[in-house]
């Protein structure tokens, strides 16, 4: 997508043709970092200390991960105890285990002892990871889009709203987005899109990389507080909600960014349609009962107690929020069950949130 | 209630005997200061600047700012227009015009030639309408007690976990609170209360004013952020929520902080009882349709786009934590609609959100 003007990805390989670059999403929206990855710790803190962040790019970046440690060393210990490392890093966005199990895969047909030859399709398949991405974020769009143009004759009003919570946007994924693809689509088709932008605390993803990639493409967008957005379904001023998924068993059950059920709830209470955009990569088959199963990230307190921003004289503040002596807990992500999912919008088309519907557009 | 050891209430007569003793609650968490009102344009900036806040002691302060006008000038159109500037303060809690339109039939009474009792029956209302509240809070403490311990007995457990939005403390009341006075209630009673305090953005009155005073009054919690309630509620780590509110709809809609609809949905999904406590003085029996009705208050955008808080070096920083040209929104209120109401806690007794049991409590 445009930064200032510029074709960017969200990650990408050096002119070296090894290293790789990323955004450091920590920055934004303040300052627009361009970092160098070279070694596999390089990509593991990228993901734990959430430079770069989203489930898509989560995967992706691990896969290159895996790249950068098989250039020190490519022997079958190595490279598992490199999984190991990256498979650490985040708990419950799915594509990350998803992308380093395909990466083994991939690489484990290729003789240990064939050195060049393992590094070489290490790179190829996480440029094909990084690749098929891109493909499945654009058919993400195009599918939304067409539910967008629908809801948008259905209503007759003069702008569509749509709510979105975090950031699944080209920021999350390596291009396009899986729940922006749609109206990143809408816009382009000249549809007058405004997005309700969730601030997501406490990380505030939606109020610094939603509104940040929203306003670079020039697409109309409100940030408001995540107390906010049930009273503006309320008052009919949202038409319809689209998230991501950091994953989804195979029931239609959607973990995401802590807050999205409590959006869902609203929704469903508004009759406002609440639809989860996401690749095939973040379904997990081998989970069917969301809340039982998905494992939720416990994050460090101080996310909640302090934040970060920039004061007036441009540099960055850390504040802190609460009392001294209060504690803070802090789960990264929440549930929201099947059965407030109005439809999936997935990179093989539109299908309601249950499990006969994925296996229709996802055979075994 | 208790600061430092001490017993405080939010407002109070000074010494002199006329001009009024605030807590200034827009430095706390981080610092405790004590503020003198000695005009009405004292008391209505408290109110609007929200150095006081919370829909009872909005009221009080409003009965304290037309006595301070009386002194300067006792005619009816003095006090008309002096009701006008506090009506004009904050548009949402009910409780601003009951004690304001209770104040003016008080003074009204004595003859405008009779400056001084005009002044001395003022000042003596407004301190009715203080000692009134603080009673209602005990009452409100007691009849939420009951709840609280017949909820902790059935569900059986190590500890009771009430989550509450927003501040409804004795910050926001004269003395105890209305959701919180439950809560002091069952804690005095030996009950193992652990409170879920959420953030309660923008304004994070959860975050920095309750967690503040239940930490004061010793009082086991947890700050979580506005998403988290959710997702506590599906793991069974709530076992009831009490909110306060700003004002009532005679059909037992509940108009408070923005946010609270959502818990109470969630609240619905997930079996956990969701109360509401309140003093008679936010019923407004004019109205009976919450969502359509009550007038919510629009903020300044930039509560949403900064934020303030204590840096490590001692000091206020405010910070910016959205892209700069991303516009805000910032309704401030919601309104959760009877029906997700398990009961409402008033200082009469409890009832269900329904004009019919209202009214049992509150007869013509």
């Amino acid at each position: 997508m445009i930064v200032k003007g510029k074709h960017y990805r969200t990650i990408w390989l050096s002119k070296d043709g090894w290293s790789v670059n990323i955004i450091n999403q920590v920055a934004l929206p303040h300052k627009f970092i361009i970092e160098k990855l070279k070694t596999l710790k390089d990509a593991a803190e990228a993901i734990s200390q959430m430079k770069v962040r989203g489930a898509p790019l989560i995967g992706v970046t691990a896969a290159y991960g895996i790249c950068l440690a098989l250039r020190k060393e490519t022997s079958d210990t190595s490279i598992s105890s490199a999984a190991e490392v990256l498979l650490r890093t985040r708990p419950t966005a799915v594509n990350l285990q998803w992308a380093v199990a395909k990466m083994l895969a991939f690489i484990k047909k290729i003789p240990e002892s064939n050195h060049e030859e393992r590094i070489r399709v290490a790179y190829s398949s996480a440029s094909k990871i990084c690749e098929k991405d891109v493909i499945a974020c654009r058919k993400i769009g195009k599918y939304g889009l067409k539910l967008i143009r629908s809801i948008y004759r259905t209503n007759n009003k003069d702008t569509i709203n749509i709510l979105t919570h975090c950031n699944a946007g080209w920021l999350a994924a390596v291009d396009y987005g899986t729940a922006l693809a749609p109206i990143y689509a809408a816009h382009e088709d000249g549809l007058p899109v405004h997005v309700w932008v969730d601030e997501t605390r406490p990380r505030n993803q939606g109020a610094s990389l939603t509104a940040w990639e929203l306003g670079q493409q020039g697409i109309p967008h409100t940030v408001i507080v995540d107390n906010a957005g049930g009273h503006l379904m309320q008052k009919g001023e949202v038409d319809l909600c689209i998230t991501g998924t950091d994953r989804t068993t195979s029931n239609g059950d959607v973990c995401n960014k802590i807050g999205t059920y409590l959006k869902a709830l609203a929704a469903k209470d508004t009759n406002t349609p609440f639809y989860v955009a996401l690749p095939g990569s973040t379904i997990d088959w081998s989970m069917k009962n969301g809340i039982k199963q998905v494992p939720i990230e416990e994050r460090n307190s101080e996310e909640v107690t302090h934040i970060e921003g920039y004061t007036k004289d441009g540099s960055f503040s850390k504040v802190r929020l609460t009392p001294k002596k209060s504690f803070a807990a802090n789960p990264a992500f929440d549930i929201t069950p099947a059965k407030l999912v109005t439809a999936l919008i997935t990179d093989r088309g539109v299908c309601e949130a249950k499990r006969s519907s994925l296996r229709s557009l996802y055979k075994r």
